[in-house]
């Protein structure tokens, strides 16, 4: 089994106990959050990263921020509240999911508003853990649905980490592969390191590893000759955004995997939540694409390898349009052949 | 001008000055090798690398041996050339183009058995000029010819390093660049960084740089982004070697590359001299793949960036198939759609 990346530990006068993921893969850590300082603390420095991951550690984080409060009166209580809810947004300003997590909590504690301090305590600390529980169901739920399309002796090539480690434990492309694994399948994956900053390598292979599959790492150049060797029967990779008509913004150089799959007759499937999908964006195009530091080119590994002033283009992701894609694998059901209809069927029976 | 890789000062006492590749790109540092030991030491270490470079060493590295020995008696002279060959061919075992150049001086050597030894020596220093300017002259060639197929204001693609570095000043892909650059043609270069060994990042943006050719570095997840972004009008890779019909082994990521243009329309050029053609070989699928230390990619750069134990698989080639290639560009002339008939019909007519 994959191991919990973030857990509340105790009742709502406990701690939180997450892997530090900044000393992966060389060092496991645990690191126990007692205040809020700490938790806030862990989300600035990625210890903790991954959207769903951050959305619970902010909802516990939250928890933790109300423990020392005993106030009797509702008024300070929601006072508190409040800071505590302002603080842990400044964690990480852009991250979505700290916001979403930190609202469904407000709203709980509204909700309870006319119950005793012990019992909104109790309720917000129920909320944290259903958000977790939630992301476990929806994550093995995926798993579920994706792992029959892997045969027993499959290679998978996987890039960067869509793995428990950016969710509460069992993630979203790797919770097909454990859940084969736990088939009984025998699955052997390739993993692209994933340049610049190697979640394939530090993240993905360390997760693979410690569940016991077979895992082979290889460096993003390398997948074309992998496929050519036919050690590759399909590609499933995470997603950051889907538009309505299913083209997919997944980290860069998941694009060029997905011509790659094709050239050579081999599937390529995205897994992702539902909540991925934004219907708001009719295609790929519209996904705004985040560039990042030179740095991170430049100066990855420790030392500078490359000339001092060179230009550099980085480009955090890219986009994968639904003709490259074989398949979506939800919580919700696989769709096969993404197109705006086959999607807004999916999303239609089950969400809307 | 793209700068000397490596150059003899003097007569045939003199000595070789060479740019110590090991310290780029952060420092350009020039290395005097006054003798056989630092000679030996600077192609052992990779200080001078690239085959046709290593040749060029090879053949000074000769004549360094040689200078100190004043023996009248040309048996004790051709005893201690024989010492000389023996020691540096222990410098790169595996390098063919180390024997290659040493065999030539050799040669050299035995058709001046009848002169002095100055005369001798002054022999062999004129044959090692010759094998550097030789290889001057068909890196300016294969330049000549590939600059044609580029427009002002193109974009064009590089992987690994085909340059100046690799060879005595000029390179091979890259000399189609510099070529263009002489015509007065403003072309916009974007180097994939060349994992694991980084010799884009390293190398070719450094070269690519000093001649005042406007380069980006990118990371090789990033050529097929790149490509959908209408950056790049075509690809141009060096060879390590091209089989009989047309099928060409060179740096890992190369065959990925290469389909990813076909999928952009995008034109895939090889440039290499003809003596990179190794006729023995039928097709691609008999060319030899090397596979090089996991180190490589689990610890590139001053630390660990991958899990203990995982394996790793590192090939250091691909072979990308003659149909992804438009044309191969050559000293003797330009190979359109290259068959084994059209590497017959130029090899036939210019070399055999």
């Amino acid at each position: 089994m994959p191991l919990p990346t973030i857990e509340w530990e105790g009742d709502s006068a406990g701690r939180v106990r997450l892997i530090d993921q900044t000393l992966l893969p060389t060092e496991l850590k645990f690191v126990y959050c007692e205040d809020i300082k700490s938790i806030w603390h862990a989300i600035k420095t990625l210890m903790v990263r991954g959207a769903p991951a951050i959305g619970i550690a902010a909802a516990m984080g939250v928890v933790l921020g109300m423990k020392d409060v005993h106030a009797k009166d509702a008024d300070i209580f929601f006072k508190e509240l409040k800071q505590v809810s302002s603080y842990l947004r400044t964690a990480r300003p852009t991250a979505v999911n700290l916001f979403w997590g930190i609202a469904r909590m407000e709203r709980i504690a509204e909700e309870n508003k006319n119950k005793s301090v012990r019992e909104i305590k109790e309720a917000l600390l129920h909320e944290a853990i259903k958000i977790q529980n939630e992301d476990k169901v929806i994550c093995r739920q995926i798993g579920e649905n994706g792992a029959g399309l892997l045969k027993d002796g499959n290679g998978v090539l996987t890039h960067c980490n869509a793995g428990g480690l950016a969710t509460a434990d069992y993630g979203t492309a790797l919770a097909v592969l454990f859940k084969a694994q736990e088939q009984g399948k025998h699955i052997k994956v390739y993993a692209d390191e994933t340049r610049p900053l190697l979640q394939g390598a530090r993240l993905t292979a360390w997760e693979l590893q410690h569940a016991g599959i077979d895992v082979t790492l290889i460096c993003d150049s390398m997948a074309a000759h992998v496929m050519k060797l036919g050690k590759v029967q399909c590609v499933i990779v995470g997603a950051d955004r889907i538009a309505a008509n299913g083209d997919t913004a997944n980290k860069i150089g998941t694009y060029g995997v997905s011509i790659l799959a094709k050239e050579h007759g081999i599937p390529f499937y995205v897994a992702a939540p539902v909540s991925t999908f934004d219907l708001s964006i009719k295609s790929g195009g519209d996904i705004p694409i985040e560039e990042r530091s030179p740095e991170e080119i430049t100066n990855g590994f420790g030392r500078r390898t490359a000339p001092e002033g060179v230009k550099v283009f980085n480009p955090a992701f890219d986009v994968t349009p639904a003709k490259n894609i074989t398949a979506i694998i939800t919580e919700k059901g696989v769709i096969a052949k993404p197109s705006a209809e086959n999607i807004q069927r999916l999303l239609g029976t089950f969400v809307s």
